[in-house]
């Protein structure tokens, strides 16, 4: 039972992923969200939203994709959408982090989920491009419905907004009307500057 | 789109779960585990786990029933497995607050969400059977490593865990030397009562 050593070292691991902050509040005490519920929500978005992908999916790709994708943050840390430091230096230490985290499973089980940690940062195949959308819907209605008026303390602009989820549009256009309600009654929130 | 606008309400309403108490902990500052990123980690254990199953199992079914297994949480709060309160009206309860908070969706996911959650409860299926496993063991394995020593304010006894658990010896009887492992290693922290 090797294995299931490992494997139980590995759940307990993912304790420490409740314990990643995000930009993001929760309704309750307005506490940052942490990436542990964050990866749930997008988790279960996936079959109610699966219907607006552009491409057909396959649904539990997208889950497991979804529910791992931030587990690189338990030794990297959360890198907020708008900070402008070096992308790609951002994503190696995720994947070293990673790595470290799935490091005690067997490595069966170590090659898939490094697969589909990869194929996310990718951003080739429709399973990534639509994980990609969620992860990028949930904050913004997440935003809108959670923080309070005039809540915008980095000066975010409508136009930055609108840059970084541009690939909407393509990945799944049947979402991009909600995407532009969301950011214009956000704007009427006070959460995001017009321009 | 008014299906879109089901579908947003929805997704809102689970930002409720995240505030969600349960009587776990967590690593960080020891605030109590919320019902949101305990049904991420069990849905991320699925994959993990699922060879231990003793029957084989759908492995998207059962990570859709364990993301939306608490849900009737949101408007019933969570029932400590201890609890000795009426256990029919517990899960009346939590069935009505299930379909409040899958209204806003299209009529067929409702019924496809509705059909996952009593699915759950009749532990019938080997899905149902398998969720349960997991359900039953991220609190033990928690406990053992979030824990502080000797932390057991309401005289939990091993028998009464045991009786708990026991059904894993047939759901999933690989599983059950972890089971006892975890049990024994837990009354050395003071955890249990030994008895």
């Amino acid at each position: 039972m090797e294995a299931l050593t490992g494997q139980i070292q590995f759940i307990n691991e993912l304790e420490k992923l409740k314990t990643v902050k995000r930009r993001n509040l929760t309704l309750d005490n307005q506490r940052p969200e942490n990436s542990a519920e964050h990866s749930w929500h997008l988790a279960l978005m996936v079959p109610i939203l699966s219907q607006y992908s552009a491409s057909a999916i396959d649904q539990l790709k997208v889950m497991k994709m979804l529910l791992i994708h931030d587990l690189g943050e338990i030794y990297a840390g959360d890198t907020w959408l708008y900070d402008q430091s070096n992308q790609d230096e951002t994503y190696q230490n995720e994947l070293k982090a990673f790595q470290q985290v799935i490091s005690p499973l067997p490595t069966g089980q170590q090659s898939e989920l490094l697969a589909l940690f990869t194929e996310f940062e990718a951003q080739k195949s429709n399973e990534a491009k639509f994980a990609k959308v969620l992860d990028a819907i949930q904050p913004l209605t997440n935003h809108l419905y959670v923080s309070n008026e005039k809540e915008n303390p980095d000066q975010i602009k409508v136009s930055m907004v609108l840059e970084k989820k541009a690939f909407i549009k393509e990945y799944a256009p049947k979402l991009w009307a909600l995407v532009e309600d969301t950011i214009k009654a956000s704007v009427e929130k006070g959460l995001y500057e017009e321009a």
